[in-house]
């Protein structure tokens, strides 16, 4: 699908004109971050950091104050089918819209600038062009997402799923949060209609634009202020069950054990070891282990853990994911454990669309500003809104 | 302490006369089977097994069995201060014991040979031992322990520890069970008085013979159906903590990384086949293992596991945990992590005492059967009551 996606059509006029100053566009330094820090007091965790998410009063508050301030820059504002938030400035040509944004959801503990920066942004940067050039040629919307995280629901990029009508019928009814509420009934309680999902799609979007803060230490370690993605990773999330023989901790010899959690550790040191030495941007991580039955004086008879894979290539990533395949069965095979591999998840890289990238590059250049082209380990709306619309992500660093 | 252990007195009287004939010895195998499957049908875990713990229904309507049998075999059946049961035929001489018994508490989901043997095996032979010889030298005890593997109350080797004195001021009032209810009550409740732990102390024990099922595969696999028992384990319990830097899974380089689950598999890797390299009876386990946060895409910022490592020489031992101390030292620094080894136990393997085990190996082969002279990689009542005592502790596999 992705190759036979039509070229953007007046791709040219995405340039902006040489003679356009683009240091002289009135977007206030101080205004901008004074609102990144009053968004950033919306829904604090008791552990520090922030916790907003889908649909809860922190979320419905943090919406209703970026309502208002997209109203009070003069921007027509609507909540769509789910909760997303748009702000419109109407164009000559209103058929195709270009839209800039990102989601207002949080992790547990996450940070002030995580999808916020790209909706501050995005309302900054609507905002100035409006005030400078007046009525633009296309419609300009600035989008704000949510649920792009699954922090309540494991339901992640719900809005611009929504966006794109890859929600399915019965998620609504059938995920539930972690006090067994569904996202229907959450829905309602804030007076959306779970049987009216589907009129959040949208066919009319021309190019969506996403900045965001970087999520790793690349860019800050090799100090450019800015990249522009080029691809968003693919990933594989793995549950790996390796199952021995439960024994005793002081009466069974070293050499009789089915040892799963050494196993496990062999597995575990391996495929580590494989993703490190194929380079960036291959990564492995194991983030949960579980040995049972658990208690410190039985051999473990079974340890289960996680493997979230990722590269930007897709060949390369199917040579990551054999890789550690192989190595798993290797060790399994060497001291007679099972292994069974079960895929959570799973999809290909992302590539952005290469005609906003040249924009993009072009105008950062005019800027004098020094940026890196790299793909995002990080999954994002962009990856999402990509499968139907061009979409472009940036990421900055300060 | 252990060397100057002072001889057995009269150990040469410990060895049956010649003309003794052990195989007539009044025991009947059928009843010695109806009564393990009897007393193995009190404390049935939903899932499977036995769990009977210390001071609860079960534990006190095994113990009411076990008392009812010593009574119809006519033994002096007594409770001491902690809930040991013992059952005496008296002596010429009773100002020195001869003691053979094991324990009635069972682990989770545990079997009705561990511990039960050596309680049936006890009370068979000195009911068959009173009936053919009539009243002993030395009085003869069974010993029926409480505790001893600390599934209820943190508080392993409760019963043995009484015996010798062993117990701490405040253990009674300090250790709870998983719905806080403290040793003391859990006493009270059954009707005997914390203040009066000191009085279970005994110092006129001149033997402990201990029979119990072999929690291993040696003998089994071997083909031996005894083995007699050299030295019980040394042992030390380390929780070890590996501290790295939490990051997004994505974004992180795999060289740019601090991954505590990573460098905690790779050291658990090492050690363990550091123990398999050294041989029997080095072991070490790995039980019980947490990655910190714990989410499948965030790089683990912490990991801790614990290590169970056992050997029966001393030197070896202490050379054992030296290995897994430096193996993790080596992996902490290789890869810029912070390591924390906590002991949680350690004690030094405790020799059974020379002069039974040749009884019991003379014994053992006038009956003509094979046995096997082994290490054991279990802790057992009598390493507790062999730091007073002598002690021989056998194992049987049918």
């Amino acid at each position: 699908m992705r190759n036979e996606r039509p070229a953007l059509p007046h791709s040219s006029s995405l340039i902006p004109h040489p003679s356009f100053d683009l240091t002289r566009l009135p977007v206030d330094a101080v205004e901008l971050q004074a609102r990144i820090d009053r968004l950033g007091q919306i829904g604090p965790h008791p552990e520090g950091g922030l916790f907003r998410t889908l649909y809860d009063d922190a979320w419905a508050q943090a919406m209703a104050l970026l309502q208002s301030w997209l109203d009070e820059a003069g921007l027509e504002s609507r909540f769509d089918a789910v909760g997303n938030l748009y702000g419109r400035v109407a164009g000559a040509d209103s058929s195709r819209v270009v839209m800039s944004g990102s989601h207002v959801d949080t992790v547990k503990q996450g940070g002030k600038y995580d999808g916020a920066l790209g909706i501050h942004v995005a309302m900054a940067a609507v905002k100035a062009l409006a005030e400078t050039c007046g009525r633009p040629r296309r419609a300009i919307e600035v989008l704000v997402t949510c649920e792009e995280e699954g922090s309540r629901f494991a339901a992640s990029f719900w809005g611009a799923r929504a966006i794109v009508g890859a929600i399915q019928a019965a998620e609504a009814e059938r995920i539930v949060d972690s006090n067994g509420v569904t996202i229907g009934e959450a829905m309602r309680k804030r007076g959306f209609d779970p049987a009216r999902i589907g009129e959040a799609e949208r066919r009319d979007v021309a190019a969506f634009v996403e900045c965001h803060i970087e999520q790793g230490a690349i860019l800050e370690r090799e100090g450019y202020p800015l990249g522009v993605v080029s691809t968003i990773t693919g990933q594989r999330w793995l549950r790996v069950r390796v199952s021995g023989r439960q024994d005793h901790a002081g009466t069974t010899p070293m050499d009789l054990r089915r040892d799963a959690m050494a196993g496990a550790a062999a597995m575990i040191d391996r495929l580590t070891l494989a993703a490190a030495e194929m380079g960036r941007p291959a990564v492995a991580t194991v983030g949960r282990i579980v040995a049972s039955p658990g208690a410190i004086n039985i051999v473990p008879g079974a340890c289960e853990f996680t493997v979230d894979s990722r590269h930007s290539d897709p060949a390369r990533r199917l040579e990551l994911l054999s890789s550690i395949e192989r190595l798993c069965a290797e060790v399994a095979r060497e001291r007679g454990l099972g292994l069974e591999l079960e895929t959570l998840m799973d999809h290909e890289p992302v590539p952005m669309s290469p005609q906003i990238q040249a924009v993009l590059e072009e105008t950062i250049e005019r800027l004098g500003l020094r940026y890196l082209v790299m793909p995002s380990g990080a999954g994002h709306d962009s990856e999402i809104l990509a499968e139907r619309f061009p979409c472009w992500r940036a990421r900055c660093i300060d």
